[in-house]
């Protein structure tokens, strides 16, 4: 480590590439951070799939994302021989992220530098619990604070949430005249109830969504039909990067009704960043992303949803956009994780510095 | 370690108990050897499914196999679980056994306590070939040497045949009238072969199978009008472990006419022990099971095969038995392995002695 730059090695998933080609949260997430702690002045060595495109110094742990390549049938193949890599390598890093999960765990327990493994998914399997616990001096980062529920009594160190290219998205400052529900049909994102909404409050309703194959039968008897009962209800499939951007920059509002303790909710945030307000279920994250009544709402029945569209008009959409470039900003996100990485590689110069002149919103901290 | 005793870790899967209760080739291998390895003087923990049955110090590493449990969807997090356990107590071992693959590399090669792993399955897949060339120093034993074909440059130390418990197979001395296709309706299995031999030298077949849902489709459509078109194949579905001994001593000769490179044909073994010669194809670890001419016979083709069962009458079946007690003993298993650890844990003394010293047939030693 010289001066404040950092050697980082980027555990990255091999599903798909960094960045990848269409779906992929968590390689988004790892392509965003790891092109801006390059910029920031850090050596970051990216562990990723062959196809990936980095400004870091790429290691290809497999020739094509694996979600593409058929003929594999064992995905942790790869990934035990990834991690196999990393940690040969272990010595010329000051400080390993993971973002594979448990995988990394037991030669993390035996590395000599520190490993922080960023938890990217749901905790609430009977299994994850296990793991966890069994590896509970790990040091873990949440996405957000109630993604950690399941699992509460574990080396939890930081949240850093998200952060997003928000040049990519434009910002709109006129206020839409359709609804929009976006990313996948499946019975706990309830596009059901967004459906209610719109007819009840008479209101276009776009829905911009892929049906994965373990969705189509939900797809096939719970909602077609409801789709085609409305004039109201456009339904047009899995969009492109692109369209997603107009797509939300041009609505009224964006529907999240969702039914489960989503851990991260990244369109929220998307729309946000394009100016329109968010209409969404109190339920996992979405309390820390959404501000109630400055940049949406967060509702708690049915009732709520409804009262909440016709308040859209209170909503400034110059305060969404200030919202996400405060909070969930690729720089605001790169500061969280150097801050973490610095009282990991050495922990009593960082206390006594950095976390506690890190700006508030940069780290949220559990330790002080 | 005192005098020749070893302080040696098991680590079993955890899809079955061990013993499993109906299959499970590994986990009954790892049973096997963990109770006679004890027996030897050896203290044995092992790392297993808590519902499993042992003379060693058991540390459950689940509650129940979890193959049994369908509320598991990631069963690889209890796999990580049960490493990290392990390798937290490497310090109070001589030497750990893997039999859980590759997903033990990236902690075994940094721990000081040396692991040795048996590859139980097939390897021909791409994927193997990245994750074992990765870790390619860590030690590997083979359950054959027909198995390390699609691997074959990396660190095999030595082949161990996998043993069996003798006496729960009953030696029949008389020569049954029925031929036996035994396990698994499964198009790389070839029952329609059996059934083409059976109907060509027109002797009654017994089908003792079960079929997966993955192979309902091939059994429906490619078999079930086979077994239902000539009266001499009857078909009894999956047996347990009493009836498979009966049927398999009961036979005129068992049928084993696979078409893939089966890296252990564990059922071939247990044939010859209840004194049933063996008519196979040869492929994978056939030719190293079964003596041609005098255990059964290695076929190359159709009409191989047809010769041999007119020529099974020339087959002692004493003889078939003694080979059995030789090579596929218990007590014959755990020398070989014996022989690996103390290889591993002390490699001049033992370099020397054991090794050399070793009758035949117990230890295939790679380095000599």
């Amino acid at each position: 480590m010289k001066g404040r730059d950092m050697r980082i090695a980027m555990i990255a998933p091999l599903m798909e590439s960094v960045p990848p080609a269409l779906y992929g949260g968590t390689e988004r997430v790892v392509s965003v951070l790891s092109e801006t702690l390059v910029r920031r002045g850090h050596q970051v060595t990216l562990f990723a799939s062959g196809d990936s495109l980095t400004q870091a110094k790429l290691v290809p742990c497999c020739c094509h994302a694996l979600r593409l390549n058929t003929e594999v049938r064992d995905p942790q193949a790869f990934i035990m021989a990834q991690l196999g890599e990393v940690y040969r390598q272990a010595a010329s890093f000051d400080i390993i992220h993971n973002h594979n999960d448990y995988y990394a765990f037991p030669a993390a327990r035996m590395a000599s530098t520190p490993t922080v493994t960023t938890t990217h998914g749901r905790l609430d399997l009977p299994e994850y619990r296990r793991v966890y616990q069994a590896f509970r001096e790990q040091p873990l980062v949440s996405i957000s604070y109630a993604q950690r529920a399941p699992v509460p009594d574990v080396n939890w160190i930081a949240t850093v949430y998200n952060g997003i290219e928000i040049n990519n998205y434009h910002f709109h400052s006129e206020q839409g005249d359709y609804l929009l529900f976006l990313g996948r049909i499946s019975p706990e994102k309830r596009p059901d109830r967004a459906i209610e909404i719109a007819r009840d409050v008479g209101m276009r309703l776009i829905i911009a969504a892929k049906v994965d194959e373990v969705d189509r039968d939900y797809y096939e008897h719970a909602i077609k039909k409801q789709i085609a009962s409305s004039s109201l209800i456009e339904f047009v499939g899995e969009v492109n990067e692109k369209e997603k951007d107009a797509l939300l920059g041009g609505a009224y509002a964006y529907l999240f009704p969702i039914d489960w303790p989503e851990p991260f909710g990244l369109t929220m945030v998307e729309a946000m960043a394009t100016g329109t307000p968010v209409i969404a279920t109190s339920a996992g994250s979405v309390e820390e992303i959404v501000v109630d009544g400055v940049t949406g709402f967060v509702c708690r029945s049915f009732h709520d949803a409804i009262e909440a569209v016709e308040q859209v008009g209170s909503i400034d959409r110059h305060a969404c956009r200030a919202h996400v470039e405060t909070h969930f900003s690729p720089d605001v996100m790169a500061a969280g994780y150097e801050a973490v990485y610095r009282r990991l590689v050495d922990p009593i110069v960082v206390l006594n510095t950095d976390v506690v002149s890190a700006p508030a919103g940069q780290i949220m901290d559990d330790t002080a």
